[in-house]
């Protein structure tokens, strides 16, 4: 829809240019998905692979939104732009805010160098990951030199979201202890940097040493740098955004920041191919009346899940089954 | 390879038969990924629906294991049969197991009213909620009354295992606080029931009353029972076991049982052929030249990955892509 008053090429240009109103218009795009996205992340794509990607995750309430809000006001200071796109539904950047973190974010929707926009997470099963991506390359493409991710660290979004960045920060706080379980079973991968967040909060020291002890036991040997933080007034902040940088260059200078980068671009591919895949399979289920007899089966307990669904993948692979 | 020394028709028929040896076979046919494990579960399926399955989720270090461990002692107090199947890596049942957690569950290796089953995690992604509910089947076709599937709730597999089951029982432990800012943010799907685990650490009843809070604020208005336990101690395992089974006879009551059923089997169709053209994929993008080419392309940032993504699964979907 609004293809139609603002065309394609121009609208990519405006974006290209880094102009604020076009890359707004882009996004809608990709939020409303319609078609136009998909075009203009095309025509887009090859401007792009210049931002440093980071992405920003933890448990709801951790303080992950305030402390993007600190790490956008420091690296606004360095005199980079910045864009953030958070896909965490409790995020103040969506609903569920605290009101005094809203406030504080909202301080830099003034800034014409900082561009914010937050992804609904409902009714996106399989696409948010790939509307989040379209949205980074949306900025990259528009020139921000860093784009913050902000993402929630529970559930399939999180590990498909961190798949299209090239550093992950962990936003850990004092009671979190879940998130220090699911690191020390390995459930959890070891992320480039963890701030301890809310560092006045009882415990917070605890916390470092607990998740210092975890991490000396990682079993590739690396020890992600640990720093305490405090969002709200923005203590610990310059130090986390030089352990993210110099985590940055020492991937650069061993060559992995292009293989993890190569191997993300080959996963984003797949991942599109298999979202695709399975929207014809939930097509599939819906039109075709031999298929919803194999559920029926299913249901009545004369077939199990697994054939039908052998059956299904049949009818939808077609010719191309081995 | 077992097929050969124990044929898939006396197999099936020794599993209906309850007999302990035949069902560790079929469920090791289902660990080494052989074919004879689907053969074995369609075979089986007519006799499944009998279980009723429990989910016991929760963060790593909570206690589910040795909670499972209390849960089945009182069942098999009551006179039923019971299985045991956990996906979580850090499980006593696998590795990183406490010692104590692990003698203690020993016991009930010595019953042979209780069958226990671990999975490994490792390396079965997509493939992990698929062998678990393989050995679920052949738990049922045995003639389990009860089957626990015990899983961490982090990430993608917890999602996938939780729609095989007929309830879920989240557990957490004072200190867990991320699990309850994950139900608050409406991120953690409500449970069935929840246990509050170590009920004799401090910040115990705190916990309790968080929880309550949080979930009176509820969308769907239903407030699920919250139960003190202490696995150890064995204490609130009766109270726990009474509230779980109360909600089953409401679910069944109101017919939403029967409905979750079937969705679950819809849903675990749909997943089995998602596996499948998951796997067509990857051997179309290992095969395929062309396909390569395309990669390739997008690595050299020519080709966007979503479009990728289109000409991948265009490929696969072959004459069937609409």
């Amino acid at each position: 829809m609004a293809r139609r008053d603002w065309p394609l090429d121009e609208l990519a240009a405006g974006v290209k240019a880094g102009d604020t109103r076009a890359l707004a218009r882009a996004i809608s795009l990709v939020e409303n998905r319609d078609e136009g996205a998909a075009e203009l992340v095309r025509e887009l794509y090859p401007s792009t692979g210049r931002t440093f990607a980071v992405g920003v995750t933890g448990s709801p309430g951790v303080g992950k939104s305030a402390l993007v809000g600190s790490l956008v006001r420091h690296v606004r200071g360095l005199g980079l732009s910045v864009g953030v796109v958070s896909v965490d539904p409790s995020s103040p950047f969506t609903q569920g805010a605290l009101l005094g973190d809203r406030i504080r974010l909202a301080d830099h929707f003034l800034d014409p160098g900082v561009f914010i926009r937050s992804m609904g997470t409902r009714g996106h099963t399989g696409g948010l990951a790939q509307a989040t991506l379209q949205v980074l390359l949306l900025l990259d493409a528009a020139g921000k030199d860093v784009v913050f991710v902000e993402t929630v660290g529970v559930g399939q979004t999180d590990v498909e979201v961190t798949a299209i960045v090239d550093e992950v920060v962990l936003v850990l706080m004092p009671g979190a202890g879940d998130s220090v379980q699911a690191l020390k079973a390995g459930i959890m991968e070891i992320p480039d940097a963890i701030a301890v967040n809310k560092m006045d909060q009882p415990g917070a020291k605890g916390m470092l040493s607990d998740v210092r002890s975890v991490l000396s036991l990682a079993p590739d040997g690396r020890r992600p740098p640990v720093v305490l933080t405090d969002s709200l007034r923005g203590e610990g902040v310059e130090e986390l955004w030089g352990a993210v940088v110099q985590r940055r260059d020492e991937l650069a200078a061993g060559g992995e920041l292009d293989e993890r980068r190569r191997r993300n671009v080959r996963d984003e591919a797949a991942a599109a191919a298999l979202v695709r895949v399975r929207r014809a399979i939930e097509e599939a289920l819906a039109a075709d009346p031999a298929l919803a007899d194999v559920v029926a089966a299913v249901e009545r307990r004369e077939l199990d899940p697994l054939s039908a669904g052998e059956t299904i993948a049949a009818a939808v692979l077609g010719g191309a089954r081995s």
